[in-house]
């Protein structure tokens, strides 16, 4: 009945994902990062400008009547942030810092059983182009993931400009670089030396393109990395990736820090240090990120980028694994009025809102004992059950506990 | 640029709509309504069951490539919900009392200067067919708008079923009906009379179809429309619409109430009770609804129900103009620090976010003037400005009065 792979959320997996939201939402603001809105679908022209071919390709695209042009329901949000700030808000002084809670569809092949519509929490930080950013938004990042409440995840942080500059330092030809380039991205180290074999590769270059696979781990890696070769642009990419990391370390995060230079996915976007977010026994990751100096040129206006997006469902996911879910709590109180006097109920009802309470009136026929049924059910804590005139029975839906009277007696008992 | 229609909330209209977003949800949470959220687009044959052929041709459509069928994004939520009752919440005892924030979507010409993209609040109350509920979903809208701080707005209530009593008693063919009912809902008294003269009409009843067109104004409207028939669909609906009148009067609510027997919009949809919501100086109702009882049945599970939804841009139009605007306040303290010293900055903004405070850190190349200025961009109250060691300025973005001192003692000295 409903499309493959898009979610209606029912009120207690609505709490949650709210929940979620405004919680990484509240560490973004913190930061001073502002929320913005973009719209969901855009003229395919104008917003594929920055995306790359697969993601244009999954995205869900259909013809505006009014002109004919093609529409793209948005597959990514970051493309849509870098046009609001180089056209909406170029007079804006940067850095910008720019935060968002948007849904994202990407066609997915039925079998593959991967959501088509995804939530994203994302933040931009817009007009820095050194390393004080990229820890920034990592930072975000981690302080979101403790406000949640999450404990064992890893941030592992990867550098793209690292494999850029082995490529080009060594001197490869554009379609050899991508070929290895897409063995690298599977890890596929057979598929590496196949190819670099039948490139003639003298042993010494293989040997340091082999090695990347290798580059994973803690803070050695980066001297492991360092070791490999000397070419400037590597050095610099280098030198970057450990400034980061040691300011994210002086937080204390060691736990939470991983090094992985093997990680070259996103390579025509970014532009710099990349990032992935694990939480333990979750194999999709909960969020990724990076800097994406040359995307708002795009749009007009040059200018450093960096920044990240969670899913918002697969942190969902990590949470009630790992912390449990908060409850519902939907109501207080319910109010059964047994004689229908609706004036009479409005009015109680409506001075129970003003005091704080969540309640529910109920005028259907039935006695104490269903009304307190229908009261555990709808989760309220206590029944209020309205008698003749202004007789009341108050009762404690978790304890049992009666208390008769007067209505305004009654109601000055309310816990 | 951007689709026609198609709005892009920039950060201080972000805080106004969330703002209005939240208040409004608030009120439904406090009468006990639960969120739902419905995915952005359905198949076309399942969700277009309860809708009508109107809002089918605005919607856009798009064929799914997994599977070639046709797809819609939704141009209203309410058979969203109805699906969501019928087929997953079949089990829930009744009544229900659902909620929603959504954007709808729906094509309208160029020229017309309409919104493509809307962004609705609405609720559902599912499974009472009396009285207290058509009053209690009214008294939510009327409670959300005095959150918001409205003062003046009316709520219009109908009650198509009079009409409909009207036409039926009368016993006029289904064409006849269709050209009356579209002459009335224009409120086109010179085309109504033309209607009523090709076809014939005796003078006496051609009187009491004319007079719905001045069944407007205060409660006596209600008496009006009794004298004009003795059809008993009629009296019945009359009566219903007393006593949920009465019930809101009793409320104190008798400035916001008007009745109007002659809107008569969403004739094929509503069984009952409708209304809408209107504003001083604006002509687009901030919101409307009413009693849809044969809508849920048609996703198999006949059920009476009643709600109504805002347009959340009005309601933030309506908003902006009466109550004002709340100020962003994105940020606390703007932290500049001169030695680019990222650890000691890292660790110090954490410290105050710990303490609650929005913080931007800084450490761009500029003197404390420049600082300043930029603080006071950001909307930042208080500047934190490192020196060398542990001195720093903290600076009054408002005053100017300066403290200098070493950063623990500073930290000490924040407003």
């Amino acid at each position: 009945m409903l499309p493959k792979g898009m979610a209606t959320f029912l009120p207690e997996a609505a709490v949650h994902k709210r929940h979620i939201e405004e919680t990484v939402l509240s560490v973004f603001l913190s930061w001073g990062y502002r929320e913005v809105i973009p719209p969901i679908f855009e003229y395919l022209d104008v917003i594929t400008v920055g995306m790359g071919e697969d993601l244009i390709e999954k995205g869900y695209k259909f013809v505006d009547r009014g002109n004919g042009r093609m529409m793209l329901l948005r597959p990514d949000v970051t493309p849509q942030i870098a046009r609001i700030a180089a056209m909406l808000m170029a007079d804006v002084p940067k850095p910008l810092r720019l935060c968002y809670r948007a849904n994202v569809f990407r066609h997915e092949e039925e079998h593959a059983g991967r959501a088509r519509e995804l939530f994203q929490i994302g933040g931009e930080l817009i007009g820095l182009g050194g390393p004080e950013a990229d820890a920034e938004v990592i930072a975000v990042a981690i302080e979101a993931l403790q406000k949640i409440g999450l404990k064992e995840f890893k941030i592992a942080m990867g550098q793209v400009e690292f494999f850029r500059g082995l490529m080009n330092g060594i001197g490869l030809s554009a379609d050899l670089q991508k070929q290895i380039h897409a063995a690298v991205i599977r890890k596929d180290r057979s598929r590496l030396t196949q190819i670099l074999n039948r490139a003639n590769m003298p042993e010494n270059k293989s040997r340091q393109i082999t090695a990347v696979l290798s580059l994973f781990g803690q803070e050695e890696v980066i001297e492991q990395a360092w070791s490999l070769n000397t070419f400037s642009a590597c050095r610099s990419a280098l030198t970057r990736l450990r400034e980061v990391f040691r300011i994210l370390l002086s937080s204390g995060w060691k736990d939470h820090l991983l090094i992985d230079l093997s990680e070259v996915r996103g390579f025509d976007y970014y532009t710099g240090i990349i990032f992935e977010v694990f939480a333990k026994d979750l194999g999709v990751p909960l969020g990724r990120g990076g800097r994406y100096d040359s995307l708002i040129g795009k749009f007009g206006a040059p200018c450093p980028s960096t920044g990240f997006a969670f899913d918002a469902e697969q942190l969902q996911w990590a949470w009630q694994k790992s912390v449990g879910v908060v409850p519902e709590n939907a109501v207080d109180i319910l109010v059964h009025d047994t004689q229908r006097d609706m004036i009479r109920l409005f009015r109680l009802t409506r001075t129970l809102r003003g005091k704080g309470y969540r309640v529910i009136q109920h005028v259907e026929k039935m006695n104490a004992d269903e009304a307190m049924s229908r009261a555990k059910m709808a989760g309220a804590k206590q029944l209020f059950f309205l008698l003749n005139g202004e007789k009341a029975v108050l009762i404690d839906c978790r304890t049992g506990k009666q208390q008769s009277g007067k209505i305004p007696v009654l109601l000055s008992k309310l816990t």
